[in-house]
């Protein structure tokens, strides 16, 4: 029995690129029971883009990716081989699987594999109940405190944080305005009730925030950088909440570029910025999935899964976050549940 | 009887010069008793980095300098002429001067002038018992929230608000490091009681920072931008607090110069960076100046004084702010009280 691996054979210079990664095949892996690991098979991955800042061989909140090992990234699998109890055989499992077909892990592994609820598919478990959704809720309500009533604005709001962090915002009674790239795009966002749409690909974004938002932006929850950034900043309302989720347009420069000209305006409008992740909310993921599932089950959260298939495309998919072709949610689905 | 004012004529482009001024004679203002007005005759005036802001036209906290108007600064005056027994001839008061020799201001004014507290110099209610301090007091501790133990960095820090801040810092417990530019600032600050000093005119501010700081930066009191807070956060710890305070660096910039090109480490490193304007703690003035006062007893708060004399002057004084040739706070005495 063979294993298959996409490793990251070489660090990206500015976009990632295919050719970064290459296959490997290799026995298949042998759990250790005096360490209560279990053999995973995976059945989908997800791809998000916090991934690319995984390439980077730089300081970061998790330790990059070694040169040779296997890409990492989230996703579900299923327990094929156990001798752990809690993980028996034919057990869901979620957690940082990697770009593989099979992986052994247990409790002492970097992340330990967590059982997926009793019935919940793979699909919904990594998009509208996945981290990205999880990313959104705590990011807008722990550091962005809406209020009914603020203008909030969220960039990369067609994506999977964006759209979440979008709707949760309509449903704490805000006035909700996203951008994002494209009619189709801006289109779905209007339809799952957001307020206004800034298509930055025909639009001025901050000429266009200016009229959206006379009273000034009072939330913005970024996933972009760059110019939505500084025109968030050039059209914040006093005492701001900038809320730093990601900076897509940032992750594949070869050379970092400068930050927003107009960084004074954090001053003269009391704007509080503030980066976060989602790792650091660990504790309350039970608060956070209860209203979740809660608001799902209501209706209230509208959400897009982009499903690709195929091993061999997995380098391929990561690339459709970077050129913005994806819609909604990107996986890959490598297999169905035995 | 006549009075002497310098008018704002014409607005900066790039550095703030003599000639963006024009001296102005008029007859001597009659206060409104009916407003309550009194007629004040300045004795001294403040020179703070902020007023360079206050002269362009955009969008800010307060609203421009209109041109030919007389350039506003925060002064002590004394009352001279009153109708109004809370605020009886010779009272010292405190307020928004501005560049004249005498004024009339009364309840009703943009800036109603204050009663300086029974016996206080007027240099002292300007410098170490002035605006700077209470400035560095609530920025340092309401946003940056120190705890004893913390490494804070302040930059500009020989200049009144950062020495103030910096001081504050050490009274807390925290390790203190200080930016300034040439020897003698850094000396003085070393003697005031810092842990370590960055000069920036010989040394390299991020190397100097890393080797400081082995464990991160956990508060960053900015008064400067530009090198200085991209070098803070590159060295920062996670969850640092960045208490944007001023940007000295940009205020004379003729566009716009870019942020910082490390602005993605807002996320990886989850730091808090939070803008403010004293006059929002206005409600709390008394609690800080009781502390200040309480820590100037007991000799925990030294601080300099930079001041220089005649009317004719005050264009020129504002300068020394911006080439750095001030040591301490910036003042200019007009007149003695009678």
């Amino acid at each position: 029995m063979t294993n298959r691996q996409w490793l990251l054979s070489e660090r990206p210079i500015g976009m990632v690129s295919e050719k970064n990664f290459s296959l490997m095949e290799s026995a298949m892996p042998v759990p250790d029971a005096a360490k209560g690991e279990v053999l995973i098979k995976n059945l989908m991955l997800s791809f998000d883009p916090a991934m690319r800042g995984w390439m980077d061989d730089k300081p970061s909140y998790l330790p990059p990716v070694a040169i040779n090992e296997a890409m990492r990234a989230a996703g579900i699998g299923q327990v094929i081989e156990s001798s752990n109890p809690d993980l028996p055989k034919g057990t869901l499992v979620q957690g940082m699987v990697g770009w593989q077909e099979y992986l052994t892990a247990g409790p002492q592994s970097m992340f330990p594999p967590n059982a997926l609820p009793e019935g919940t598919p793979p699909n919904i478990a990594l998009s509208v109940l996945g981290g990205t959704s999880l990313t959104a809720y705590f990011g807008l309500l722990r550091i962005g405190e809406p209020k009914a009533g603020d203008t909030v604005v969220v960039s990369g709001a067609a994506g999977a944080t964006g759209s979440a962090a979008a709707q949760i915002a309509k449903i704490k009674g805000c006035k909700v305005i996203g951008i994002a790239g494209g009619k189709e795009k801006c289109d779905w966002l209007l339809n799952a009730g957001l307020d206004a749409v800034v298509d930055y690909k025909s639009e001025n974004i901050s000429q266009r925030l200016a009229e959206l938002c006379p009273d000034g932006i009072n939330i913005f929850f970024d996933n972009v950088g760059g110019d939505a950034l500084e025109a968030a900043i050039e059209n914040a309302a006093d005492n701001a909440r900038f809320i730093l989720c990601g900076s897509i347009s940032n992750y594949n420069d070869a050379s970092p570029k400068p930050g927003p000209k107009n960084m004074f305006y954090l001053i003269a409008k009391r704007i509080r910025m503030q980066g976060f992740i989602m790792f650091d909310y660990i504790e309350e993921v039970d608060v956070a999935m209860a209203d979740l599932i809660q608001w799902l089950t209501d209706g209230k959260l509208q959400w897009r899964e982009d499903i690709q298939e195929g091993f061999e495309n997995i380098p391929k998919t990561l690339l459709r976050l970077f050129d913005g072709s994806n819609q909604g949610k990107q996986l890959l689905k490598l297999a169905d549940p035995e």
